[in-house]
């Protein structure tokens, strides 16, 4: 079965994407007999393109590692160069594929969570499915977008939202059948579970900071980690889809890291207890991001570096613990994939 | 969409699951469009029954608690009683309902995994589905058994097998699809992970173990756990599944948890180690169950008491970990439900 996709957004995650679905193309066919075609892309700063035959995705990527602009892609018709998101959406829409994805991989925009919700909205208007590993659209607008995506009959999918690839919502909704969830807690957070590991072992956070920058965990401008906004965001999604809550990451109480949390991670230390920012919600009680000294062998408190994990309470299996213990940018373009996959199984059952 | 169930054993998580089913009625039929009736029951000391109106399980379930039989139980019908395992199984394969399920929960023989795939082999042979939370089918037979299944279009499932209803197999299939699971180590058993934690911190290796027969967690004949079948039995049944491997319980490297085993934890412990009893598989690599002195910050070395958990290595998401932090009978009901669950789900692509 074919599907069209159409790429919002061709940074790291969207071009690392492109080539894992080159990568697996044969597995994807034996497996799902699901072939995939990039049909469009749209960039911010490297042009767009839409070719209803397909587009030369690894060439596209090649072009945009080295700087260059989708509009000049020899592969690419001509009559199709410098679209708009919304016209690259709607260009998809008219695929005759049977299905048609929007796969959106903007960056996080902690003020309201756009333009990501606009080009959900859009896709599913347009009768598109629609991936994200943006966090945004179901932080700030879950219950919409997922309400417009069942009225259109349509898959609305975030599973690289929280924890990359490490499936989140899609093991509760596929491999927890019937059990409820009653709380989380959890660290969701890579840079600033780094930063507050070096700070026990004695770094101070400025070089912390650095080397997670380095190493590409962190963003050039990295407040929305070290202030707690990712975590927050991450928080708003998990409440609104598991435990039905109706908030956005502004509702999340929420502290962050920064160079005084040396000294309280070193106290913490001392009296045998780790420094973890721990991100929370239960229903009935605030969603928090907080700062806490947890005993050592508290489940997240041996949690080191990058790795992440989420301990979530559930009515009929007690406390339920999944964790990523390592990262990566591959992960990321494999949540994606996990959700183009899980649209194509959806499909069976109406084959 | 009704269901017919017949229970082959009836012993504590046989009759936790029908009073779940019982508890989830509502539930099932509202979410799954799904009715189960439980119309046959076999038992090993307390008679048999099949009654193709539906049997009143909640009465049987208070008869065999109070160490009654089925055959004299008022709510079933005079024409069924007494049946042999098998004939409860032809009984139900001759049920009308779209779907007839048999829920296997007779105890692991670790000889040969007998009677149980005798059990699973007629089911499926009669196109009943199969459900069990008895490790010995998957663990000495999978590969025949899973084969069987597909050749007859019939589910056998096991989620129950390992980690009880925290989904190992489940996750797998459904939540990481297209993931290849290269190799695993976990802790997987309860018992000897719950006198291990004891024996660190001092206990005797006969109370600690006569503490976890009190509370129900260790048989009264503990040797199963103890000397590492029960853990070697769920390695193989994981290495078959996930692996591939084609291996038994005899197949694995085993070790078990003794009162010699107290020396080498304290020993573990003066030098900031723990003593744990790992489970490992991994293409090319003998399959073990071994005591392993693990660095403090292992992720498996925190696990204390009867938490349990396995670390997948995978392809595409490096180090997954998965944690069962509590237990209990209603988790491992859960299991077989989540189970019944997914047969519903898979049958919706053949509306």
């Amino acid at each position: 079965m074919l599907a069209d996709l159409a790429l919002i957004g061709f940074g790291n995650v969207g071009r690392r994407f492109a080539r894992l679905l080159d990568e697996q193309r044969e597995q994807l066919q034996q497996k799902w007999d699901l072939t995939c075609r990039i049909t469009g892309i749209a960039t911010r700063r490297h042009g767009s393109s839409y070719n209803p035959d397909g587009i030369d995705a690894m060439a596209a990527a090649t072009a945009v590692d080295a700087g260059g602009s989708l509009n000049g892609l020899d592969a690419v018709r001509s009559d199709a160069r410098g679209q708009s998101n919304r016209h690259v959406i709607d260009q998809l829409a008219r695929s005759p594929a049977p299905i048609r994805i929007v796969v959106e991989t903007t960056t996080l925009d902690i003020a309201a969570g756009q333009p990501a919700i606009d080009h959900v909205r859009h896709a599913l208007e347009a009768t598109c499915d629609v991936v994200t590993a943006n966090k945004g659209p179901a932080a700030f607008a879950y219950h919409e977008l997922s309400s417009l995506a069942r009225n259109q009959r349509r898959s609305f999918l975030f599973e690289g939202a929280v924890m990359d690839g490490v499936p989140i919502f899609n093991l509760v909704r596929e491999a927890m059948p019937g059990v409820r969830i009653l709380g989380f807690r959890g660290i969701v957070n890579s840079t600033t579970n780094h930063i507050l590991t070096a700070l026990e072992e004695g770094a101070a956070f400025g070089p912390a900071l650095a080397r997670m920058q380095e190493e590409g965990i962190a963003e050039a401008d990295p407040s929305l980690d070290v202030d707690g906004w990712d975590a927050a965001a991450k928080t708003a999604a998990l409440a609104n889809v598991l435990l039905d809550a109706r908030i956005t990451p502004h509702d999340v109480e929420r502290e962050g890291v920064g160079p005084g949390s040396a000294t309280l991670a070193q106290i913490a230390r001392k009296k045998g207890l780790r420094l973890r920012l721990v991100a929370s919600a239960a229903a009935g009680a605030q969603p928090s991001v907080r700062l806490v000294e947890l005993p050592a062998d508290d489940p997240l408190a041996g949690l080191r570096g990058t790795s992440n994990a989420l301990i979530f309470q559930t009515d009929m299996l007690g406390r339920v613990a999944v964790s990523q213990l390592d990262g990566g940018l591959t992960h990321t373009a494999y949540a994606l994939l996990s959700d183009v996959i899980a649209i194509r199984r959806r499909l069976s059952s109406f084959v």
